[in-house]
């Protein structure tokens, strides 16, 4: 991992490998890193996330992920961000204290959602309280406001917030408000902030209003074409990124009319990396072989820009 | 506690004390439980659930917790039943077996609302990993669809659930459909399952179609006053039964307009009870003086029909 | 019609018969007129609400029907409401004036939808506007916030009602929170206002919180056997009521598991009635042969406490 | 109007002027087409729709407003599109009559949104009886699910709709799903169908992934400084781009902040081009007096990148 280096770019939000059983798979972690880099030319990711079922794990299944990802990750990754929210304020502060305590690059934390936050200084004062814990590493707020229902803007979020949290360093938007991702990067152009995108299917319109990159699940099977997409972009040539863009939304578009979350994700992942991905776990049921053929072929059909 | 007794009449859905700094507050739950029994004649609680901020807590937390009320309420109470619902299966599975272990008179569990079951399947199969862990002790569903989204028919899902969940109880129905409360009662009669309501404030129309009782916050402070309302419906005075409840419902949809949640129950019951149930914990903020002394005031001018 | 007297008890919510080509068709209420009271015992009309299509019809139609309405029901029916709710407030107010005209015996307006009011304040003032049109006509208020979004509280908006609308004489009531109806009916105990209630398959607990009766389209085809559950209730027999909700219950959730609404209720009460309603209109769509069936052998399977 | 010019660039969604008692004022129409094409340097306008309150309006207002629009911008106007949807199919068909009869640019239906249609089916059903009555006219389908609820992706509704409606030509979408707005533009590219987008704050990221422009109320009065911004992004100068929409966004958040609907678009509009829009019509009420200072005041502190 490179300390100091800004997070931006491609996070891959990664699935959590779990044996046919059901337990959590450390075992593959190793291999999974070296997929992503070498064949995604992903760098850094985002663990224990939405993704990686990181609230469907229990506290120990989460230490001994982040630390395998920090292990395996080490002279590998440019950044390895934990996910260390949990509806239990004293369960998420354990869980920053453990990522400080492993070297992560960084921590994020989703807005607590059974008890919402009604404002600005409820939220703040709970995201407060997790990221003391860690007082020397990054902060991430991850704001998934389709999942959580918690849609204070992130906008007026930012508003002083290095007052409250000194290691404050971005967010993973996951949401189609751009204006507010607009007038967030707008707002904090001083600072270093970082601003990834975490709606995968409409990048490019976050790109283009001054994003820094994306935090997300398709990056772990669709990184390198992505990563093209960014390259066209930063070459101006929004015609060809818009190409990429059409493409991984059409197999996107497809997926999802089959119906398609996390546990799809898995399965995906599994037969484009050869890595055993597993199950999800329950309330998540595995994908069916049906959905399994034909994302397969639907994949396998896509002509990319780079003639692959 | 009294095993082999069915769960009927009032439940108290209990909060969580806790000290002014924030830790949970074992020390004052023997006077919660003497209280209960002999200010509001309730007999029976529900411990970490929605009022107790049970997923707000760790699990070391909801253990000790789970603990000390078995404890005190022995020779007391009822029923002593213990929420294990948690996002995390592992978790609520711990949960369970320490609930049995303890001998709780039942456990509940919450539908799992991060990720969603998206079917009675899916639903059912998670709950029964978490009664499986507990074989001996009587489960409950816990239906809170405006709180998780999962809106699956609570008739659906017990058609034919004990083949699944042989230790099937019965349901906290927390929720207004009462077609949906009102089949499974009639589809349900062979079975000595509890249907007990849990939206306080409407409780007589629970009743009229055959509801068993009730698990409630307000059954801390106006248990009293409800069970006078269930003995004047019990006696067929539905006229005064219909005092009870208006009058009930007068002071909850007046807190209701000042905000109202589980901060505001522990505020409301500390005044009433005497009993210092502290602050709640973030992300809930504590309740304002401005509430308490308006709600204080609106409690002290109830006019009760038993002269009170 | 019966002037003066209250409007209580049940009030079928009328479709509109339509012939095959989707034209209204004014021809059968006159048979629909007398079938309701003479088989199903039901005295009292709402037309052109959400059964009626009433916002599906231009002005024209919806004024040839609450002509013909008015008309047939003359020396038949103890109350014709008329539904001028619109989008459109010069349109509501025309089909007001227009109901006053043809001697309607009451009004009823829905809360605008598209633009929504914000606070009673707001919808006070467009009701008022409608209301005063007909100046000698009983105005109702149609609050049905699962169709409209507007939730503004029923009670709140009663606070004063009369020095708005002097006409003001009740709710239709279509929604599933009992303690907003409780509270209406408690602080209005000295006007004569009437609540009907609006959610037929929970019409007993309403019944039991002190709601006067009900507005609904079953009772279109289970109006004899509503009433003998209001008989039930009105000699404090809550056994025999429940009985018969149970039943029009079980119909109801068999139905809505098949996909229930208007088009549907066209189709049961042409097989009930022998009436031909004719399809709706878009963007509804025909009940399917299938529905049809199985509703119709549903309904013919039940065996009634009358022995019917 | 120009006949066969493709519609393109911004489309002002116009607002309805009214007289002080809340009549249409006709008399201004010509004031607002000069001021358009003059100081917005915008030549197509979208009458009667959301920002126009056309639902609020009866047949008879519509039809006038619609005549004045297009007699007014005869030849100063290069489109006047008229929204003739409604919730009645019979009332929308006479409205895209009259449209065709005055020699409108273009027709446009929102889905009907009381009744909501299920499936793409019903959806293209409705549209397809409004615009076989306007054969000769540009069909636009109005989408906008933030407001109607009825999410049928666009995607869908577009495969093989001209067989269908023919004279299809486009869509105003007014979403945040951009993935659903990429695939249409994608998979749509034979066509000549215009994509104009209908979130204001936000364009800059439709225009990325390819939308042809917009329709919008701010572009009645930010129109000349976005035409800036289309002009940047033509030139490949995302970075100028961005800036403008920056700033749109800025005063878009600020007046939200505020509170803000077509009621503040109104007063906006008045004091920016000086024609007395007048109030708004009930359920919608004038913009506050602190409001139109405020939004004055923001407006007025912009400094634009052309040094404005």
């Amino acid at each position: 991992m490179t300390p100091g280096k800004k997070l931006q770019g491609l996070v891959a939000a990664t699935v959590t490998p779990m044996t046919p059983d059901g337990q959590i798979n450390l075992s593959v972690i190793r291999q999974y890193v070296d997929y992503l880099v070498s064949e995604q030319n992903v760098k850094s990711v985002f663990v224990n996330g939405t993704t990686g079922e990181g609230l469907s794990l229990n506290t120990q299944e989460r230490q001994q992920l982040a630390e395998e990802w920090v292990c395996q990750g080490k002279d590998k990754l440019d950044h390895v961000i934990i996910h260390v929210g949990a509806l239990s304020l004293p369960e998420s502060q354990e869980l920053a204290r453990h990522a400080a305590a492993i070297g992560a690059s960084g921590i994020a934390v989703i807005a607590p959602f059974f008890f919402k936050p009604a404002n600005k200084d409820e939220l703040i004062a709970f995201l407060q309280k997790v990221a003391s814990e860690a007082p020397a590493v990054p902060f991430y707020y991850y704001h998934i406001p389709p999942l959580t229902g918690v849609k204070i803007r992130v906008e007026e979020l930012l508003d002083g917030i290095k007052e409250w949290i000194p290691t404050f360093q971005g967010v993973k938007f996951s949401d189609t408000d751009l204006l507010d991702l607009a007038q967030c990067i707008n707002k904090n152009e001083r600072e270093q902030f970082a601003f990834l995108y975490g709606v995968d299917e409409q990048l490019l319109s976050a790109l283009a209003i001054g994003a820094n990159g994306a935090v997300g699940s398709t990056y772990n099977y669709l990184g390198r074409k992505t990563n093209l997409m960014l390259q066209a972009f930063a070459k101006s040539d929004l015609a060809l990124a818009r190409k990429y863009q059409f493409l991984t939304g059409e197999f996107l578009s497809f997926v999802i009319k089959l119906g398609f979350g996390v546990a799809q994700t898995k399965a995906i992942m599994t037969f484009v990396s050869g890595i055993p991905m597993g199950p999800p776990r329950l309330p998540l049921v595995g994908a069916s072989e049906e959905f399994i053929a034909k994302a397969q072929a639907k994949l396998n059909s896509i002509v990319w820009p780079d003639g692959d």
